[in-house]
């Protein structure tokens, strides 16, 4: 029997196309699925997706890529590679998609994953065309999951990969309340888990204990884990984790954090159900934080 | 009442010290930090630990730093801030750092943690001189944790940040077995969890079931996170699971896995007891696939 942990599958989580690593790496591989007349390629406005007629990701034929863009190989499913155009389009930055994210999170799960990746890497390569060690051009390699910086063109030889950065997001539970905060971009009223960037020498465990410290004032314990997301950006990997703490008193960093409380069980489930007078609005579907606290009502019930 | 899991510390996953990210942004407190007259400064040779008589990292004092690089702020205890130099030195890749690694398995946690902080750190800003936007050349701020290609000298103004890399490490049991492999580069008869980096579009989850099919043939179900583990050889953050499958056939990506096979929980155990007729070599005490296994053992007592 799955457990409510395995059953849990944020948006953007749910892929399941066959990446097909060993296609990227081999030259002769990757030409022929390049050159397969059935190869698709994801049709993107910049860094934004197209629709069909029914709603789906809209796919044109790999032929009709620009000759000036480098092809991303999706993956390949049934003999059909999938690809993606590297376009040269970069993230605007995360105020921009919250209309986008709405969207997305009506996309059946196995399409909002294959955007996903296509997004990070498209963005990836527009904002990493040089070489971080020496400063010179790099090219696309190995169906675009990596960048040379060639030693035949002066380059320095190094290779770069993708980042993919990982960001702890998390509720703590203090006398049968759980916190939450609301950071001064976010609509009215929303609240959310607070979260943060994990740093290099920390755990993910390390990571939940210092932001909540840092943007709440409380020392945690008890740390688990409950969940991941893949959160396109532009590159973030979200793991959602609860903790516990004895002592409620908040100290709030003002520049990070406009507003947080604890709210109890009947005031999370209100505002989960969008009761008209709930104290607060819940993070939207497509948030791992509403996954998280979904999660929470279900270890009270 | 802690769980086992909130009791498994990793080596470099125990760090404690406050990095005190309000001082980093702030340059008149950054600045007052480095002139403390009691701020120390961590010893470093290359990218390499010093130890002092007893065994512990080697520290100085912040004034002793070289005026032509730049300071690294690790974090404050007691009002005594703790600075590493950022001294140029890049890492010399994965083969290099077995005996190092040994070493540092030995320091108490706190140490360990802060010596891989510093390591990442000091590797990162060595290999990303250069803005990897547009080329031109970046310089450290915010107390090392970020470059900026400054458009005071000609940059775009982006703002870079540390990688910190997931990987997923990983067992997967079947008929009460668990399965390990070993690379080619392994010491003889070592046998360990796989592992493969996350990857753009991805979930912790996915990652762990893409890695095993590629790598060894099988499909797997109820992914089950353990533990997380900094591992600063340059920048990974290995994420332990445990997962489970119904069919034993393994087909081994032979690039990847010279060897790899399913152990009995009586081999497992004679391999982590170092029995003299232990069947493989166990991981050492210093990787997280020791810590896996040994929760592994643990879940059968």
């Amino acid at each position: 029997m799955l457990t409510a942990r395995e059953t849990i599958v944020p948006t953007f989580a749910g892929g399941t196309l066959d990446r097909a690593d060993q296609v990227r790496v081999n030259p002769d591989k990757l030409r022929a699925a390049m050159m397969n007349p059935r190869a698709k390629l994801l049709k993107l406005d910049g860094l934004n997706p197209v629709f069909d007629d029914v709603g789906d990701l809209a796919w044109g034929a790999a032929y009709e890529a620009s000759p000036d863009n480098d092809l991303l190989l999706l993956g390949i499913e049934e003999d059909t590679p999938f690809f993606a155009e590297l376009n040269g389009a970069g993230d605007a930055g995360p105020l921009a998609n919250r209309a986008l994210w709405q969207t997305l999170g009506n996309l059946p799960a196995e399409q909002a994953a294959i955007y996903a990746t296509a997004r990070s890497l498209v963005d990836w390569h527009a904002r990493h065309k040089f070489c971080a060690q020496c400063g010179k051009p790099t090219q696309s390699r190995k169906g675009g999951w990596a960048r040379l910086c060639d030693k035949e063109n002066d380059g320095c030889g190094a290779e770069h990969f993708p980042r993919t950065d990982p960001v702890a997001i998390m509720l703590s539970e203090c006398e049968g309340k759980v916190l939450l905060g609301r950071q001064p971009r976010f609509p009215p009223k929303s609240f959310s888990a607070l979260a943060g960037f994990l740093e290099p020498g920390e755990s993910i465990e390390g990571c939940v204990k210092r932001e909540l410290f840092e943007e709440a004032g409380i020392k945690v314990r008890d740390v688990r884990y409950v969940a991941s997301q893949p959160w396109p950006f532009p590159s973030s990997l979200m793991i959602a984790c609860t903790s516990v703490t004895d002592d409620p008193t908040l100290t709030l960093d003002e520049e990070e954090i406009e507003e947080a409380a604890w709210f109890s069980l009947d005031e999370v489930k209100g505002a989960m159900n969008g009761e008209p007078d709930a104290l607060f609005v819940a993070p939207p579907p497509f948030a791992i934080a509403r996954n998280l606290l979904q999660h929470w009502l279900d270890g009270k019930a």
